[in-house]
């Protein structure tokens, strides 16, 4: 086993490794994408690509992942540019993890065609030393036990925010439901809340989801929005308007990365501080739906996404 | 044929009626309604009534209609007593409109058990003199050529808002598209701008639907919120959480009422004044929801509006 960045440790021997804000654990994948309109070829995936993309756009991520060695390591170079530590990314010999998936009927629907999990399957999370006291930690949606051997890793990060997927509840949910426990912010689809609470209503359900652990929950609703529910009630957030959805694989771990990274930057981690990310999060997501894989946000300028946020701002502001 | 309230009529031999802020133009039924929890027995419906139910906290309204000679005029002093003048309303020998229906799988779905039209059959909208140049003139969901009767009773109001129903669309859409072309404002749901322009996109469509009429469109998704399509651009708007649905009958023309009850209450018919009323509105239609057929809103003090009002605003301010 290697590490991406080598020439990078090295040099910190003497200047040691800055602490990341974020750490992030998920997959590095690749992905092959057809829409309603067209297909993408095979392009970078996976959930700590996604999510480290947004992130990174206001403040300094570490990723942590596996790929093998057929993986196109010079593709991740825009992540590198944005400061993103790519230390925790472990190369093995085998294939990369690969999807390849089709949406349907105007995105209202996603079919999966092939899954190769490669040397993901053998994922064993291992955080560098200077990963493991990151003010914000995120686990995005593998297997909990993976999830609680990294939560064992880490001392005291100031807010542990995790996703999950429904396979997980599935085959491991008492698991899910420890690392639920020790979370302080757990990202939820709609069906997953009903499926871990039996409640139809989402917000009975957020609450419910409040008592097993995490002080606050996000409620994503894809195109129709979503809503955090925590100390202070709900907050109702709406997704920023798109006309020409080319793909929107990535986009949901890009929402992720955009609160996290925003909340990371202001440096107080509250809920009013949650709120706030909230809309900027639209925001990223936005423009990670225009584009395939994570190609939406690459080229984007900060003042490209402060002017978007303007208009969206002005979209929501009662008058 | 008679008309309620005569006495009130006598009465304005020497002192001419009110003109009203808003007339509505639309059903006056009763309704019997299932839920997945209960049923209602009979109780009022028509979108006349549940819009005056709405719009009357907020300014005075006239309500245009027709009943059968078994309605339970008592029924409307709830109305009466806001000062909905409701001597546009015909009664009529024969029986009143009724609609049963059932709403299911949490009512995500509804069907219709029976529809009687009774004397609604033979409605001719005719507007007493005094309801002839109102603010705001609202034609409810009722065939396209009733409704270019009515525009043609009316001497420029200041604003003409619509809505319309899928039947009408199939059945009589040039006559829909003549009114449409003198509206305003279109309240439209999410199917009906997909049927009307072609357009999935639902910010495509309401774009499209501005170029054959009307200045502004509203676009009601039910609990995922509404949007408004203006001058302005977009402006979003959320739904009201609630946990505990009872009945979501008439909510939609509430909202409409609430909408235009703010605005015409406000005095100037902006944009601006649109995006304020649809707070508002919002919750009108969260307390609609809460009770069967008008009951919800019925019982609700100026001040739990208020309440409510400001609760909303704290769960969509950005802090």
């Amino acid at each position: 086993m290697k590490k991406i960045a080598s020439a990078r440790k090295a040099r910190t021997i003497s200047n040691p490794p800055a602490i990341p804000s974020v750490v992030v654990v998920g997959s590095v994948a690749q992905d092959i994408i057809h829409t309603p309109f067209t297909s993408s070829g095979l392009v970078l995936g996976g959930s700590a690509v996604h999510f480290s993309n947004a992130a990174s756009f206001f403040t300094s991520v570490g990723m942590v992942g596996v790929v093998g060695d057929d993986y196109p390591l010079k593709d991740l170079d825009f992540l590198r540019k944005r400061k993103v530590d790519l230390s925790g990314v472990d190369v093995k010999p085998g294939p990369s993890f690969l999807w390849e998936g089709r949406y349907l009927e105007n995105f209202l629907s996603r079919e999966t065609i092939r899954t190769e999990l490669g040397v993901f399957a053998d994922f064993k999370p291992n955080l560098p030393q200077h990963y493991r006291s990151p003010k914000i930690l995120f686990l995005a949606a593998i297997h909990p036990q993976l999830q609680q051997q990294v939560l064992n890793q880490v001392h005291r990060p100031n807010m542990v925010a995790i996703d999950t997927f429904k396979l997980w509840i599935d085959v491991a949910k008492p698991e899910f439901l420890k690392v639920l426990k020790r979370s302080d912010l757990f990202f939820a689809n709609d069906d997953e809340v009903r499926w871990l609470t039996g409640e139809h209503n989402l917000f009975k359900g957020a609450q419910a989801l409040r008592k097993m652990g995490p002080k606050w929950i996000i409620v994503k609703k894809g195109e129709h929005g979503s809503f955090l529910m925590g100390e202070q009630g709900i907050f109702l957030s709406n997704t920023y308007p798109i006309s020409d959805v080319v793909d929107p694989t990535g986009a949901g771990d890009a929402y992720a990365g955009g609160i996290m990274g925003h909340l990371a930057a202001e440096g107080r981690l509250t809920e009013n501080g949650i709120r706030r990310a909230m809309g900027w999060a639209s925001v990223i997501g936005s423009f990670y739906v225009e584009g395939f894989g994570p190609d939406g946000l690459k080229q984007v300028t900060r003042t490209q996404l402060q002017k978007r946020y303007r208009d969206f701002y002005r979209m929501i502001q009662v008058p």
